[in-house]
Parts: C-alpha cells; structure tokens; sequence
C-alpha cells in the first residue's frame, strides 16, 4: 500500500513530523499536495477531502493520511497509527502510549513555538502582532524552551536502555519529532539555541543520531524537504531571538 | 482495580476530562490531590510523583493516571486509554483514531480557551496581559469558536447513526469532553455564546443529552465537582466577553 500524505504544500509545519516518520521507515506514499493539478493532485485534491459536503468523518485541518479507507488526521494521531504500522513505537500498551504522551508533549510545545510569532490570532500577520510577539519570545526563550528541553534530556539520562533514544533500545517516532523539534528551534532562535543547547546535550545527541540514519539522511538531502522558511511554525524573525 | 487520579485540586482543568470519563463509565477512582495530607494524599502526593529523583518516565505536568503499574499523562492520552479498559471508544482501528483526532482538536480548542486569557504567557497573571487578552478574545469570539464549534455541528449532523452522539450509535468520551467545553465557554463568555449557540443546535443537544446521563447528573450534583472558577482554563471576565 502507497499512503497518501495531504499536507500544505510551501511548508514543512506539521505535515513534516509525519514525512519524517515515513521516510525513516521507508514506507511508500505519495506527498499528494505537491503533486500537479493535471494529476488530480496538487491542493485542490486536499481541498476536495477538506470541503467534502458528504464525508462522514471530514479532517478539521492538514494534515491528513490516507491509508486504504483509512483517512486520519492531527499529527500526533497519525503517527500513533505509523508507530504500529511501520513498527515506530514499542507494541506493548504501556510502551504505546508512553510514546503518545511524549509526542503530545511535542505538538504542545509546537503550538507555543508557534505562538511566539501569532500571540494574537492566527487570522493577523505577523506584522500586526510584532510587540505582543516580542513580549511573549523573551518568555518563550527564557521560561519554555529550558523547561521543554530539560524534560527530555531528563528522559534520555533516565531511559535505562543507555541507547541515547527517548524509548527503549531503538528509535521511535517521537525521537524523529525531537530531531525536527531541535532543528526548527535551531533555524527560528539560533542564539537563544545556542545557549539552551549547553545544558541538553543528550537532545543533541539524539539529533545527531537521527540525523545520520541512512534514510534521514537521504531524506534531508533531497528536494522532499523543503526548506524552513517565514510561512511556518518555526520562523526566523531576528528581532525576536535572544 | 481502583484508578488514582492525580490532578491540582482547586481547578476543574484538564483533570475534569479525565473525571466526566470515569464517572460516566462508573468507575472506581481515587481523586489523589484533593485527599488529606495526613493519609498521604494532597498535592504533596501529586509532587512526589512529577518531583520523582529516579522514575524513568516522569510525567511533564498533571493530569497523570494511575492504572495499576501504568502511570499514563496527557489527558487526550488518558482517555485513549480509558477508551479501551472503560468501553467508552470503538473497539475498532478506525474508530479508535477517529475518537482520538476529535479528542486532539478538543485539546487544541482548549489551548485557545486558555490563551484568550494569557495570550503572552502562562507565568504572568492575567492581569499583566489584559490588553493582549482583550485583542486575542475579540478573534478568538469571531473566528474560533464558529469554527471549532462548526465542525461538532458538521460531525453531528454527518453521523449516519442518528443518536446524537460524535461517533455511531452511542457515547464516546469525546461527547463528555464536547459537553464540558460547551458547559465552560457558557461560564466563561456566556454572551459569545449565547449567539454561538444558535448555529450549533446538535451541539446543544448532545450537551443536554450528556448532562440527562444519570451518572453525570448525579456527579454534578455532587460536592466531586468543583465549581467554575478565575483560576481554571475557563474564566468568567466580563471584559472579555463580546
């Protein structure tokens, strides 16, 4: 089976957490949003799921799998049912859903990483809401990236596996969104980075480590990943790094 | 198997999702921090866990269950959980995700709820950001909770079932989450939503229905549930209100 990933097209935002996972597992699917509108594909084919008048289960928003008949969104869902399908997660229940908690984790701090640009509301440019976003970064920077980061460095020194992965002896998927996690900041903040990194230095470990897998690797390499930019959640803004 | 339920005392929260899901399903459970000190209960207890010198998976913030050896965080998390042991989810793959992708766009309404009232941040009180809060409350009024609300509407009336609940033909635990958010923004900006309302009568209804189920009737009823409050996620400050 081929799955079909629909996700906004110019960003990596959160469509990415989901690429990450299949790349790692290899897992066949088709970026359906990228694709051409002569095709079918293209965002008119992630519209047509979004605005189906007869669906009975429409998504809210990207992104979405499909799977078969399966069609699944919010990110941390998605990558619940790729941990069992491609083998990204522990199969015991307690494994599972130790993983789900920690990807929750991620898409809260994800939603905050997003607010220090839109503080305000999502409808207004950045430029309508620069000092609100200033006054919320330096919190942002001083407050929630050590208390984030500090949890899952405390994770990897407790995780007693001694491999350097947030569950267990292998990879799971929330070491991908880690790995994204750490690079977006790194792009968005890189002096408030620069010194946060000093005192998590098994985060960046396991970046690293995820970053060198073969097909990570690959991945990051090729034109399937697309660049961060200022349409994202992680956006760099110099004005409002440390 | 009595369940601990281990959440701040003086504040519904989060800790209410947990809660309506227990007491619907008739549960046994333990409300650990709302106990007595002198028999090992109280947020001392709750701190013990979160404070752990050694646990290999400290819980990043309350809520957290107690199920046995299990200690499971994040309410959507939990309730996945509940979903299975308590029956109040599909037993089936589709069906447990879909519970799941409704139960995450719950919590993401609910982060905007909270930020209307801290839209800067969440270690400032509310009155150091009332400026900010009014600006975001204004959008948040007029885009939001149409939209959020919209899509229950959209479910509801979509479900082939036609008994008036989110999935099939019977309770699920988003229905109890759905209810409380409809029983906080009527606490919280009780203008707002008197217009919401109107748009929404399959909402309303689900809510009445949930509050009719005898064991939530009885459980409202009940000094177990804290009233509304300008501590929790849900804050009645009239300025804020259209």
């Amino acid at each position: 089976m081929t799955y079909e990933l629909y996700y906004w097209p110019y960003i990596q935002g959160r469509g990415e957490f989901i690429r990450l996972a299949l790349e790692d597992a290899g897992a066949a699917y088709n970026d359906v949003a990228r694709g051409k509108e002569e095709d079918g594909e293209g965002i008119p084919a992630l519209l047509a799921i979004m605005n189906s008048k007869d669906a009975e289960r429409p998504p809210f928003a990207p992104p979405f799998l499909k799977a078969g008949k399966l069609v699944i969104a919010q990110t941390a869902n998605i990558l619940l049912y790729l941990g069992e399908t491609e083998g990204l997660a522990p199969a015991s229940v307690a494994g599972r859903h130790w993983a789900n908690e920690i990807q929750l984790n991620l898409a809260d701090f994800l939603v905050e990483v997003h607010d220090t640009h839109h503080p305000i509301a999502k409808s207004l440019y950045y430029e309508d809401q620069k000092p609100e976003s200033k006054k919320r970064s330096e919190l942002f920077i001083k407050e929630r990236i050590p208390k984030f980061l500090g949890w899952y460095e405390k994770l990897l020194a407790r995780n007693t596996s001694k491999k350097g992965w947030l569950i267990g002896a292998k990879l799971s998927y929330p070491d991908l969104s880690l790995f994204q996690v750490v690079e977006g900041l790194r792009y968005a903040l890189p002096n408030a980075m620069k010194k946060a990194e000093k005192d998590v230095p098994r985060v960046i470990e396991l970046r690293d480590k995820v970053a060198a897998r073969p097909n990570i690797k690959a991945y990051l390499a090729s034109t399937r990943r697309i660049p961060f930019n200022e349409k994202g959640i992680f956006r760099r803004y110099p004005e409002l790094d440390s």
